[in-house]
């Protein structure tokens, strides 16, 4: 099975610029798991978007409006959500902030970036 | 499928006291993946174990000795680890901190305390 080494250190792992303030760096995975971490400026975005994976995030930092469906919420951090597969969701960043995102099965097109 | 709510926010989801200074809190999960917040006192442990799902973990805060098969490293927030199914691993908490802690699939032994 394909997958990441046991750890991840912060300090070792290269940012990618996305671009419009927002940057990523790649974690632990394997073919049924990955995890991310997503760094917004405040005013950044993740447009809206759907995809088969099953999501869930926690908000490791900051302030977001957060839609999934027809549902927007203001969050924070502490807080999570969840996204079943193909539904429609899309963020703004409202205070700088970070999300830390993990889908089921891994994101095959995030893979080539590693 | 089985999954919760779109949206956890931090202030309104319990905080399971599971023992020997170690709490956690469920989030967002379907029969594919769930998240868990896990907090620990200085000196808790996760005693050694091992289960069939896959985990990726994220330090969210705090300094951890984290042993991986027959690897042991000292972590701490913003690194991370990851798990293959069935590979033993434990951990034990140096300076109070917390985890975010995602499995492939759903930790089906954890649902009955939602």
């Amino acid at each position: 099975m394909v997958h990441s080494p046991a750890f991840q250190f912060d300090s070792e792992i290269p940012w990618q610029d996305l671009g419009n303030g927002v940057q990523r760096q790649m974690f632990g995975y394997d073919e049924k798991i990955m995890l991310v971490k997503v760094k917004f400026e405040a005013g950044a975005t993740g447009a809206m978007h759907e995809h088969h994976h099953s999501q869930v995030t926690y908000v490791e930092d900051g302030v977001f409006d957060m839609t999934i469906g027809d549902e927007v919420k203001r969050i924070k951090k502490g807080d999570g959500y969840y996204v079943l597969p193909h539904v429609v969701h899309g963020i703004t960043c409202i205070e700088p902030g970070m999300l830390i995102d993990v889908f089921s099965p891994l994101r095959e097109d995030f893979l080539p970036a590693i």
